[in-house]
Order: C-alpha cells, then structure tokens, then sequence
C-alpha cells in the first residue's frame, strides 16, 4: 500500500505554522510499513483541494487529508471531499453528543456553526476525536481510501494512534509493538557501528536509531499475531543489544535522563543539593520543572564568581590558589560543601569553562563535575567536552545525571 | 505573481526531517507580495520529480525546488530541471573554487563526486552559497521560472536572503525593510485589538504580529526605494503605535527579554544575584547563557524547601509563620538578604507556586517577585499566573526580566 498526504490550510501557506502533521504521519506509517510518496499542501480554496484530490487518488491507494474539518467557513475539507466522493453529509449523533458535552464541560454556549462539526460524509466510518470536536472520517471510494483528520496536532496524534492505526492494521491480522531504549555518553555513529550487523540482519524486530537532545535511542519495532511472542522476540534483541552496548543504557520510553534521574532519586527516597558554576542554575531548574520536586531537591548555590566560591561554599584559598576554580579539587570541596550547607543526602557540583574563551588557562569544555553520596564519599568526574556554550553546559548537565543514576545503582546495590 | 514550492528528498517523507524550509520561504515570499498556492514533498526520484515539476510549472509563474543538490547519487534534482528545461549542465568556475577552497580551509582531500556540485544549469543566474559547498540556480525556462536551492535551512536561508530576494526584487525597482518591535505582558489578541484600525489602514508600511515564547512581536515592512525615506514611513508607523501600546514596549529586533536584560546590565555596569524558590534556577541559568555573564552576575540561592529560606537566607521565622513562603514580605526578605549575601547591586528574588497543587492555601500560578535596588529599596511584584508548571515558571522570569528592564530605565534616569 502506498499512502499521500494533503494537508489543507492558508496558513501553512502564508507560513504561519510548521507542518509538522506530514512529518508525525510519515514516521507513523512508515513503521506500519505503507509507502509515502508525495506531501502536498493547499490553501483553503475549494478548486486547488478538487484539483489536489483528483491527483494524489490517481497516483495513491490511501489519500490522508489533514486540516479545514472547524467550524468556521474557511474551513471546506469534508465538503469539498464528500463531493469528490459523490456522496452526501450527515450528522452524526455521536459527534454531536460529544461537541455538545465539550461545551457544557466549560460552561460555555454552543454556537450554531459548531454544529457543522457533526456532519460527516456518508457510509464514512467516524474516527472519534478524544481531544477535541471535530471527528475524523475513513472513506473507502471508488476512487481511493480517504482520510479525513484535524489539523491541530493534539486531536490528530491521538486520533492517528487510537482510531486510524487500528483500522489500517485491521484484517491483516497483525499488531506492532515498539519498545524505545535510551543511551547516553554514546555518538549515534557509534551506537550504528557497534550494532551494525545487528540492524542490517534483524527484519523482525527492526531496529532504528533516533538521536536528538544529545541523546541516542534505538526503537524496536515488532510486527506480530501474538502480543506474548512479541515480548519474547523483543527480549531477546535487546538482550543482544545490551551486551555490546549495555554500560550506555540508562533507560526506556519517552522519559529522558532528567526525569529519570528526579524518579530514581524519588524512589531511592534521597534529597540532592547543587552547587553550580558554569551552568548557573541549568541542573536545578531541570530538576525542579517536575512536579513533586520538593521531595528530592533541598536548595542550590549558584556560585558564579570566584568569590561566591571562597565566602559562601568555602572553598580553601589554598585550593583556589593552587589548582584554581576549575579544577578537581574545587569541584570536590564544591560538593562537600553544599551537600553540608543544604543537609542533604547527596551534593553535586559543577566547575569548568562553558567559552567561548579560555579561563585560568583552561579550553572551553574544560569541566569537573562533583558527586558527594550519602556516605560523604566524593567522586570526582572529569571531561572534556566541545560544541557552543549552551551545548557544553547542556551537555554537562546531562553527564552529571548520567554518573548520578549509575551511583544511584550502585548506592542501592551496597545498602 | 503566484509561487510553488516543492521540496526533494526521500528523508521528508520518511518523517525523518521537518520541512521547515517551505514555511521560511513561504513568510518571505508573502512578505515580497508573492502569493504561493501549493507545497509539495516528492523523494529521490526521476520520475515523479519530473511529474511534479510539471503540474507545478502549469499552474505557477515561479517553481522553487530545495534539496536534491548534494554530490551523492540520490541527488538528482539538478539533472532533473534541467533536463525537463531542455537544457545541459555546464560547470561554473566560481562554485568550482569555491568548493575547492571549502575542503582547503577544512584541511581535507576532496572527492571526484565533490566536482559534481559545480555543475549548473545553461543558461542559469547562479545564487552563490555563502555557507556551503552547492551552488543555487535561477532560470528563467519557457515553462516558468525556476530556482534550485540547497536543502540545508543554514544554506538555503543566507541564499535567499542575499541573492534570491535581490534578483526577485531586480527590475521593480523597489526594496524591503523591516523593523521588529518587541512587546511583554500584553497579549497578541490584546494588542491586535488596540491596533485594528492602524494595522487595517495601513498598507506601507505594513503592520503583522507575531507570537511565541509568551512574547509579542510586530513587523513593520516598508516597500521603498530610497533608505532614507524608509526609515521615515517606519518611525511615523512606530511613533503611531508606541503611543498606544509603549508600555509594554522593551527592545527592537531579534533580541528576547534575557538577552536584553544581560546588555542593559552590562551597559549599566551593574552586578546582580538571585534568590529562586519556585523557579529553581532558571532564571540564573538563563542569564549565565550569554557569554560575559561574570561581568554582571555574582551568583544565587536555590532555596527550595522552606528550610533553606530561614536558615540559608534569613527569612524571619515570623515572617514565615505569619505570611507564609508565597508572600510579599518573605519575596521581600529574600530579595534583600540575597543581595547583602552575595554583595551585588542588584538582588533578585521569586517565591511562588508552580503547581499542579496549591500550596499553603495558595492556587499555582500564584506569584511574588522581589528587586531589591543599588539603593536597598525593595520592590515586591504580586502576579496571578496560568497555565502548567513550566509555563508558570517561564513566564514568571520573563516578567522578572521586564520589570528590570523597567527599573533600569528608572535608576538611570535619577542618577
């Protein structure tokens, strides 16, 4: 099967919003193994989207539209495609039951017009919007099968994944089952060439890195009859994985080492202070945009200045002096110190040189990060990292929840 | 005249990429006056490239094509146009030497399939690239007119901007200038409305808001041929709107609120230092992103829990008992110690509830933030916030940095 996507909206073209509903719906059906061959947008303009229509339904099997189902009049997909199809509209009770409960949730009037929102073409199976109003449609034509969605991409993920994924994979008799590992302190480059003959061997599950935030994770995609058999088949790939790539491993899904680490320190029932440098306040304000965070993190010193780093954290002159602020003795009695000041089972600190000129004689990159546990005991993380300013910080902050997350392992393995 | 754009590249249509590139070039072509009717995504291939090209040249006075111009063999898009033109590929000596020298300043051999990306359309205006290896075409064919450019947004846009746009503009006689003026604290919906008449009146120049990040901005775009007079019809235009909504006025151009505030700082010669419950650290680390942040920040106190507040910055245990952490005198009191602490000019101090739950009774989104003065005198700034966790603490820094902002302007002004 081979797929089009025609996204319908002005706005998209007088560049106002990103497309961004192309790019979700591509990845989507590329997993269900359907074929993309062209994206095309059009304005709110009932000739173009006729036009666009009659083409994508000669060159494609499944035709996705994606926008124009609101309720004002600019909006003119399901009309324009009801008649493409040669059918009528009509309303939908179910639609309208749920556009009418939207309303008296917020206690707001509904207006006339959100009513059009109920009418859906004819002999359509309705694909329900749990995030919105206006209902999404499946259209087997003559000419194609047709798709109808909303344009925001809070109705169409959900419906995409709730209503459409289980109708296209309906009859085939198969499911896919996806399970994400996340690595950190790995290049994806690395990560490919370490597993390469893993991925170009493996058909079922496939294998697929995805890199970003300065993140790799690898997506096990199973096709499957059985969702037993699923777990077993995606077991032993990542058991093949983990053996060549395991000490880079920090987790699964969609939570990202900030947030696992604000889980781990949780469930560990430990309380963490920072005393920051060059990151001014990066690794606490990550830490505390979860909520609940009061249970884990104490308070921080954002000791900017070489002053701030003597007066209030207390850091000996003499080190100061001998080894300088970036340093590893600086970042040890950083640690020490505010885990002290703070009365917390943990202090973390972080000295280095964020650029982009040097310091103390040291590059930028240059960074020393410091973890004093609950035992007092402190280790001290050298790196030398490289990128722009906001990338060493960033990337800094990430290590430390990196090196936190293994002594938290072997914190919990020891007690 | 009315434009298409049509994008290349396999990777689009795995989802693999956003293609941000017909959303920049379709605000700049409606910023030029140029309507554009259709976006189209086709992939690496001959055939339905040269399809799409078709129906585009049919219904467009100008097709831009992006991507497809690399030196692999997927990188069709040049062979493509100008075999559907009718016409040869020559080399161009410039985009030859310019690739030449790309691989000398990098200390790296170059490749045989590198000389391909010299090769250009007969016939063609060549766009140079000012930040990569492939060189841009404009040609003017029997069809339509057409320009290639390369896929990379941090080639493609400098191309656009300093050889398209010029040639586009060639012949008409006319220029475009713009000037950015940047707003906090009003809504766009609030700021359309107080400005309805002038933005429907006005036609040169033109007047469009832009939201995003919580900021309002408005591009003034002036259709001239002579600066000098440009630059009168943009302050009669300004002049007209500051009278109206100035009050929330701080700062021109693409420079966001921290930014500003980091260069008034610096200009002001003032040093400054925070004290952050609720937003844990982001507003220090947001204004330790700059380079040059030593010069103008000491540092600063995460004080999370409420045991940090009294012991660590002094809030009176009265005033805890009385008020509570979320209040104006403890947003008072922190403001003043953190100063005295860390011996700044300036303290800074945000005490509030981030949420999902209230705390002490008080709803999230409740908000106090405190600026204590180079004269000691402190403000205390009551705000009632909405919207989720994160958003509540963006927004709370971001007023911060426009009350600064303000306050500068005050403190220069008496001395």
């Amino acid at each position: 099967m081979n797929a089009e996507i025609l996204a319908v909206g002005s706005e998209l073209l007088l560049g106002q919003i990103l497309n961004t509903n192309a790019q979700y719906l591509s990845k989507q059906l590329a997993e269900l193994g359907i074929d993309v061959y062209v994206h095309t947008v059009v304005g709110d303009n009932e000739k173009r989207l006729t036009e666009s229509l009659e083409l994508a339904a000669n060159r494609a099997d499944l035709v996705i539209l994606t926008g124009g189902l609101g309720p004002t009049k600019d909006d003119l997909t399901k009309e324009t495609a009801a008649t493409f199809c040669g059918r009528s509209l009509v309303h939908d009770e179910d639609a309208l039951h749920s556009i009418e409960s939207y309303f008296e949730k917020r206690n707001r009037q509904m207006t006339p017009n959100n009513r059009k929102q109920a009418l859906v073409i004819e002999g359509s199976t309705v694909l329900k919007n749990h995030t919105g109003m206006a209902p999404g449609m499946y259209v087997e034509s003559e000419k194609c099968k047709l798709v109808l969605m909303p344009g925001p991409p809070r109705e169409l993920q959900p419906m995409f994944e709730l209503e459409l994924k289980p109708l296209l994979l309906d009859g085939s008799g198969t499911a896919i089952t996806s399970r994400v590992l996340r690595y950190f302190g790995i290049g994806e480059s690395q990560l490919e060439t370490d597993l390469e003959d893993l991925i170009d061997a493996q058909t079922n599950p496939t294998i697929a890195p995805l890199a970003g935030n300065g993140e790799v994770k690898l997506r096990l995609t199973v096709k499957h009859s059985d969702e037993a058999e699923a777990e077993r088949l995606l077991d032993e790939t990542e058991a093949a994985i983990q053996k060549r790539v395991g000490e880079f491993f920090y987790g699964y899904g969609e939570i990202g080492l900030m947030e696992q680490l604000s889980i781990q320190l949780k469930e560990a029932k430990l309380t963490l202070s920072a005393a920051e440098s060059f990151t001014g306040g990066l690794f606490t304000s990550g830490l505390t945009s979860y909520k609940g965070a009061s249970s884990i993190f104490v308070g921080g010193i954002s000791a900017y200045s070489s002053d701030v780093k003597e007066d209030i954290l207390q850091v000996s002159n003499e080190t100061i002096k001998q080894s300088g602020v970036v340093s590893e003795s600086c970042a040890n009695e950083m640690a020490s110190s505010v885990q002290k000041m703070f009365k917390s089972n943990i202090g973390v600190s972080f000295t280095g040189v964020a650029g982009p000129d040097p310091q103390e004689g040291k590059e930028p990159g240059t960074v020393f990060i410091g973890i004093s546990g609950p035992d007092s005991n402190v280790t001290v993380h050298p790196l030398q990292l490289s990128g722009s300013r906001q990338a060493i910080r960033e990337r800094a902050v990430k290590y430390c929840c990196f090196y936190l997350l293994n002594e938290l392992k072997r914190w919990h393995a020891t007690t």
